[in-house]
């Protein structure tokens, strides 16, 4: 068990592997993960992927969500999405599946992926509840943790639990009044099975149970936020806020269980608020690591939600966010396609470099600055090859080739560069 | 002349039709057009638009570069970019053609124009310098403001010039040391002319003669940022702000004289230097109006620039600066295809969107709660019209019907506004 080392003062492999690849140092790691700060998502019956660190001085991640839905159970489709996210970069995959075989496809994907991969295991107990002819809201607490147990075997690294949802954070909520109610799928399950069972969440019950099955697969859990925005005007209100506290104290308890944890967050969040929003969590769940949805800085923008979180992301990271979670430009709109998940890890990985350089993360501008060395010098192999997606980048400066290979058809012969490149001298 | 009508108190149809535009009170308008803080920029010559107003506690406006180069002299092609580019919201254009009669091209986007468009001058006169077999640097001050006023007769509303740009500040960038030298075009046949000719730049040894062409036309002069940084290594270093301290000089003496003024700004910034760069253009300018290209957060995505510049933009206009000039994916690697315009045009309105709404600007949020009321309906024809670009909004959904007209392909009958727009009451 990761933290249970650390706490002994045992570096892993894995520390090692972290520390190697982040350019720190492996004392740096062990400490950190000992207490919560940086996790290490790795499953122990996960073989074969490279472990990786999201937390407090490391670069920020990106994660790809993937998976079939309903009316897109196309497993081929899926899978090359989790091929062509990996080569674009993503950190880690989270399978989403609500349609097929939904035990079927996420093994398949635990098998053939090569990063960290999570998962949110009440669609699948709503889903097997609704295959038994019954409600969502009729699944047992049995139901929800024997997926959770089923997904752990199979090797899952982190899962998204909604925890923190709270009668107590409902009734906020509805007190309050919201435009967009609950958007989380996951959230919206448990709210409904609240209501009609007439309970608290049972997640939130019975955390204690939660904790062990996750320490005996050294499963990360992701703290889910349920009560996360839906639009501008619901962020920052007091049911988010009030989940929010409640995810403090349960990563409290679980770190002290030696559960490694990190806390998801909003989601719709104007610009201004944001900076706010990363303070509070880290002050409220003591630096857990911070796992972001976007956010997105406006609701007005579908067809291109991967821009308006990428601009959410990169500003969320240069304030502390740890990790985020990609958004395509399908969202709101429909099951994102291959080329939609391709430049929506690329968007993410953009916020998420930017976010580095201007969180001073070692190493972070040696990109940037190979790539104007090499425009300086007019090389413009070098420039593909310093770029975040290279393919591109040879595809639209070949697609309209200039008649002078030095330059491209923006300027032509009237580069600014080219020009200077002629002058030696500066005097005047 | 408006700055004049200003001063004397004399509401213009222009400041009605801004103050309307934007729901501001005339007399606000009045009273910031006088002291510089809002610019209008029309040129008396160029009938048939619809006035702009750029500054201090207006919307956020965005800027399209169109144009020919020397290898891409389809003149049809840039007439359909003027078309997308208003279309899909753009406030002005910029025509920076370079290929081709240049001032056939600028004659019919003057004519077919209905935002205000802007031009750089001294593109126009390095090329009939090279047009006269003579090089760039051989071209004579006549030259130059010839051009300039050829452009003004003709109506162009605002034009770029690289008046800061001094012996002084160039010696700065040359002794403190850059990775990229200059990177502004404009800028960059300026230095070249000063070295040969061992001179000051003309622009600003003659800046007096400049003000009173640009008076007589109601031109608005963007005082253009040569020095600025060609990558975040680069940002905010002693040239590029020797240059700034400059243009505020300057720009005082344009107002002094009655003649409308805005300042360029970078560039490529990483985002932790943003916020301090907008601060001193204000502080520095007097409160100027700052138009920013860009800027960009990241030298290393080039292909992905309209979202790499959508992030610093969104960033810079939230901190005040109040003109984004858009960047399409296909900077640094060819001239951009009309596709490219209209997603630069977007991003650049995204940006400038959730930068209205961070800053406050009135009914700002409108459209996004108009947005988030049709999504918790589940009305999806006012989900369209309530985007940013409804037709890529109806296309994206179009593309993968769902099975249930209620929801998406996403999450299908697992929605969670559908599952949660079923529960009237919240008892548990």
């Amino acid at each position: 068990m990761l933290i249970q080392n650390a706490r002994q003062g045992n570096i892993t492999p894995e520390m090692k592997q972290v520390a190697t690849s982040e350019s720190v140092e492996e004392q740096y790691i062990l400490s950190e993960v000992s207490r919560g700060r940086i996790i290490i998502p790795l499953n122990r019956n996960h073989k074969k992927i490279e472990p990786i660190g999201i937390g407090k001085g490391l670069k920020t991640k990106v994660n790809a969500n993937i998976g079939t839905s309903r009316d897109c159970t196309d497993f081929d489709e899926e899978l090359k999405k989790l091929e062509t996210s990996i080569k674009a970069g993503a950190d880690t995959i989270m399978d989403l599946s609500t349609g097929g075989d939904i035990d079927e496809i996420r093994r398949e994907i635990l098998r053939r992926s090569t990063v960290p991969v999570g998962t949110v295991p009440i669609y699948q107990a709503a889903i097997e509840a609704t295959g038994k002819k019954k409600a969502i809201v009729d699944m047992t607490v049995e139901e929800i943790f024997n997926v959770i147990v089923r997904q752990a075997e199979d090797g899952v690294d982190f899962i998204t639990v909604h925890c923190g949802l709270t009668i107590e954070a409902a009734n906020r909520i509805k007190n309050e009044g919201r435009l967009m109610d609950v958007v989380s799928r996951g959230g919206a399950f448990t709210v409904a099975w609240m209501i009609h069972n007439k309970k608290e969440n049972p997640l939130y019950e019975h955390f204690d149970r939660l904790l062990d099955i996750a320490l005996s697969y050294d499963m990360t859990l992701s703290l889910g936020d349920a009560m996360r925005p839906g639009c501008i005007a619901d962020a920052t209100d007091r049911g988010q806020i009030q989940e929010l506290i409640t995810l403090g104290e349960l990563a409290q308890r679980a770190l002290s269980k030696g559960v490694q944890v990190m806390i998801e967050g909003p989601g719709h969040v104007p610009i201004h608020q944001i900076e706010a929003n990363i303070q509070l969590q880290k002050r409220l769940c003591h630096e857990a690591p911070f796992y972001v949805l976007g956010p997105l800085v406006t609701d007005a923008a579908p067809g291109y939600d991967h821009i308006t979180s990428a601009i959410g992301g990169a500003i969320a990271a240069t304030h502390g966010a740890d990790f985020l979670c990609y958004v395509t430009r399908s969202e709101h709109l429909r099951l994102p396609t291959v080329e939609d998940v391709r430049e929506g890890v690329i968007a993410s990985r953009i916020a998420a470099h930017a976010a580095d350089i201007a969180k001073g993360v070692k190493g972070a501008m040696d990109r940037d600055v190979a790539m104007s060395r090499c425009r300086k010098k007019m090389d413009w192999e070098g420039q593909i090859s310093a770029s975040l997606d290279p393919e591109r980048t040879r595809l639209l400066r070949d697609s309209r080739a200039p008649s002078d290979s030095d330059v491209c058809t923006m300027c032509g012969q009237f580069c600014a560069i080219k020009i200077l490149n002629r002058e030696e001298n500066w005097e005047f």
